[in-house]
């Protein structure tokens, strides 16, 4: 399987090519300047000393990587000489505090020892500088950070495996299994793809049973069984699923049919028993972890934008596997709603968590200490003290382009509906699309060398027409081009849908959320005044499909809300009072000062 | 407003005969043997010394004052010459480790300074001891301990009234003050009143703004602002109410107006804005609280068994003060529902919580540390550390007939409706009644000097005979009997009734309760398998009366629960699948292992 490689990929309006040019514009500086406030360019220099404020974080390096190399995809977008130069600069500074074997770690280097705390996120800030090295290559044809990360992968496998002198064999914060797999695939040295499958293999071997974190045991860092046994996806969402994407490489470069059983028993297990609707993940703050099949809370959903992205990763990693549209649904799912909702409409504020639902009454009434509740902020902010998320939803909207297309010897596999122009194996491919507004696509494609396209049907769409011959399967349509020139026209009906969940769904009993085509949709209090909670939904009810507030447009339609009552206890009513209710996109919600705000709503 | 006295009313056969038998036979006995395991009956000996284990807790006297106060009011139901001798066992044990001012209580005997850490019980305990004196005293005559908590009494006085010479003017748990009514009552000596009157107008006007728990300011002991301004009730349940009870004994004991009308105001709030259905208080664990208006989760309630019989003891007290059917409505709720949970059928375990819904599935994904969850146990214990609910229990069955009647000049108020013959002012008057199983109820009444009968219309009823002309004020309907022997007929309608929930509860949200009469009904997985959490109930629905499983007849009606799917996300439906349901009374939840349970279903 073959990737285009974003670089190939124009979009420049449209629903993405909005997105697109905010992160350029806006969200990329934003960023920067909440960084450098926060003192994390500072610890590139590596100066900081005992008594010193603001000792490097762990995990700073990563939020620099994730930044860079957003920054680098956004380059293909548009130029911008001035962000190249912060990056420039601060590459210049890694590479120039490294240490003689090619370390680097802005806190392990002024503070201690190092490759001696397994949890401590060391190899997963290495994985992250390669990530950025690679996309930085790639994007200015700049080398200096890609030989450095080079040279530190080396040092890691000397250490890792051929010295075995680290305190632990694996990292607790998986990353770097897929980084190095870039890294290879860069610059082609089978070495680190090596290095990545000794990190991927020995995973679940680790048998030190620290409590990290207080009831987070081994299953935190998936650490309770060998790799190759899971059957579910457990512990810290991210870390779980940033394995499963350097696990799914693994199975695609070294055929691995054990893993790659794995990695579709776990896929399965999430998508099937775990997942939000939103396709978030974490149930719970606690470990920011997965729990259990169907224990999905609302209010409390931890969800955070970074496990989003990374089931992103996973499933479009696990199409090298298994040609079957349920990893693109999956990107689909993420990309309109559990991802985007992590940003704000303006680019500049960001969720850590994504809850699925507001009360702003009962919100801040049990306090989280001594057994209280927790709830996540209801407001986004522009940085956080762990702010992965911020830069990780700039190289994923920035990287977007990336889901479209796979590429093998006869067919070219449309993943995303996106209106974009691509240049594939020197031919041109465009499509010219309103989509996620409307169902109707335009695929064109000259001299396109390939015997087929095939697109996928998303599985929300119940009825679709194609103006060519098609065959289905696993869920997409094959249409024979024959290396012709091709025009093909597509069409999605998009109707708004009234969607329930699986009644092992405590959380969601006699609830129902509405859809339309990949967008889910939320009422919130600032358009619907008070009490959004008890109002039901008949779902035979008609919608009317309103405005573009949120580059897609609203929905309206009748609502069903009971009496205002005095007292506690009362006789029950079957009657309710209409109520005209908006819904927005879930995507968009929390842009308009605090609020209450609601998926799932009560069906009549 | 004259009360009859427990001594004089004889329930021997019916539901609350049942219980009463329960109490005298099982409870008495199991309750004291788990106290003597757990050494609270071995603290009186007050011989505790440094480095011993099992220092007594600083409530440990109030758990052996309310057992030997419910024994007593069970001994006029049976008399037990064994537990009898165990009670003045622990009475001579008291009187002799008192000091010689009298003071007595067995943690601050052998660890330290006295009437220095407001918080810790210290006049709690003496309360519950007085309290006990009196029931004892009545019971059996014997008046050793009384005399010796006028002792106590009197140098409490010397203390906190003439000496000022405590470290605090106002206990941090009251309790007391409702105590020295009892005592005045008993003794006719008004210096105790007088002290109580102290406690209650002083509360409030403490100025330490420690944090007694993480969170837990003022407002938890009732202290943020003097009691006379309170408009709602607020922090600890029970300290609330038995400050409530003492104010309202205080506001009629003295015509304080004022005090009246805050204690209107409290109680107002509680039942229109703050209590369960069950008739339970406490949103929350977190300081075992009140929260704010509305919040009144499921299944965390913290709805402690004491704050229930808390809450009886205020409304019985109200009655005194303006005569209302509200405030014996509200004791007949916690009577029959938020009490009576608390012990389970066989007598021998109890709840500290009750919630109002157990998902098993669920309830133990999410642990209670680091931000996490924290739901009630769900099947009853015999003893806990904090064991104050299983001897309340006793205590409030035990003295289940003090809460039939009122007595004035002109009329005896009929508050509640219980098979039973009681001696008032030297006449006899009976009820026979199977309630709360059927709603009929023949009142005789031979040689009664009085005017008039006044009985409750409870405000579940909305139909109902008497065969007696009446009118009706305030919720009772008054009898003309002019002295004359009475055989009066009452006819209350008791059908099945299915009650929602004022909207602002938005826990229920969408969601209704089973009544009969007064008693609330749940569904029990052990009785309706899985998934009871996803069933609907259409209000119009026809019940059927079943057997008498637990006192009360079960009611089975037919349910409507969603289909089996697989996967996450699908189309909604309105299709059902019809389930048979079987509804017990809230009170018998949890007596046949561990189960799910909910109270609040889904309305169709």
């Amino acid at each position: 399987m073959q990737k285009i490689g974003y670089k190939n990929i124009k979009i420049k309006d449209g629903f993405w090519g909005e997105k697109l040019r905010m992160i350029s514009d806006v969200t990329l500086e934003s960023v920067y300047n909440r960084f450098k406030e926060t003192h994390r360019f500072d610890a590139l220099d590596c100066s900081w000393k005992e008594g010193d404020p603001d000792c490097p974080h762990v995990f700073w390096d990563s939020d620099i990587a994730k930044w860079i190399e957003g920054l680098a995809y956004s380059l293909a977008f548009k130029r911008n000489a001035a962000l190249e130069k912060i990056a420039d600069e601060a590459i210049e500074k890694i590479i120039k505090n490294r240490d003689e074997n090619g370390y680097y770690n802005s806190h392990f280097l002024v503070t201690g020892e190092r490759f001696t705390r397994r949890d401590e996120h060391e190899l997963y800030c290495a994985g992250h500088l390669m990530e950025a090295a690679v996309a930085y290559y790639e994007a200015t044809g700049k080398r200096a950070l890609l030989d450095a990360m080079c040279k530190y992968a080396d040092y890691i496998e000397k250490v890792f495996v051929k010295e075995k002198s680290a305190s632990f064999v694996t990292p607790g914060h998986p990353e770097i299994e897929l980084a190095l797999v870039k890294l290879y695939e860069t610059t082609g040295e089978k070495r680190y793809l090596e290095l990545s499958k000794f990190f991927v293999e020995n995973h679940g071997s680790n048998d030190i049973d620290e409590e990290l974190y207080p009831g987070c045991h081994k299953k935190y860092n998936q650490d309770e069984i060998p790799l190759k046994e899971r059957t579910t996806a457990d512990g810290h969402c991210v870390r779980a699923l940033y394995l499963l994407s350097g696990a799914a490489d693994i199975a695609e470069k070294y055929g691995d049919k054990e893993l790659f059983e794995m990695a579709e028993r776990c896929f399965d297990n999430i998508v099937n028993e775990r997942m939000y609707i939103t396709g978030a993940t974490g149930s719970t703050c606690h470990g920011e972890a997965f729990t259990i099949n169907y224990d999905l809370p609302n209010r409390d959903a931890y969800a955070e934008t970074c496990a989003s992205i990374a089931l992103a990763f996973f499933a479009q990693r696990m199409f090298n596997l298994n040609k079957n549209s349920k990893y693109a649904d999956t990107v689909e799912r993420v990309m309109y709603n559990g991802i985007l909702s992590g940003i704000s409409m303006d680019g500049k504020g960001f969720f850590y968590e994504n809850p699925l639902e507001i009360d702003t009454t009962f919100n801040e009434v049990h306090p989280s200490t001594q057994g209280g509740k927790r709830f996540p902020i209801t407001e986004r902010k522009e940085v956080f003290d762990c702010s992965c998320c911020p830069p990780n939803v700039i190289r994923f909207i920035a990287d977007i382009g990336d889901y479209m297309y796979s590429v093998d010897e006869n067919t070219v596999y449309v993943h995303q509906y996106i209106q974009s122009e691509t240049l594939c194996d020197g031919a041109v491919i465009s499509q010219t699309t309103d989509y996620p507004c409307c169902g109707k696509v335009l695929f064109k494609a000259s001299a396109l060398n390939k015997a087929f396209v095939a697109f996928r049907i998303p599985a929300w769409c119940k009825s679709f027409e194609i103006n060519k011959p098609y065959s289905l399967k696993n869920g997409y349509a094959y249409v024979e081009i024959n290396g012709d020139d091709a025009e093909i026209e597509l069409s999605f009906d998009m109707p708004v849908r009234v969607v329930a969940s699986n009644k092992k769904v405590h959380e969601n009993a006699g609830r129902v959320a509405v859809m339309r085509g990949p967008v889910l949709y939320c009422i919130e209090g600032v358009d619907n005044g008070d009490s959004i909670q008890t109002v039901r939904l008949d779902i035979k009810n008609e919608f009317v499909i309103g405005d573009r507030v949120f580059l897609v447009p609203s929905l309206e339609t009748v609502g069903y809300d009971e009496k205002e009552c005095d007292g506690l206890y009362f006789d029950a009513s079957d009657e309710y009072i209409e109520r005209r209710l908006k819904f927005i996109p879930y995507f968009a919600f929390a842009n308009r000062g605090e609020t209450d705000m609601l998926v799932w709503l009560l069906k009549k």
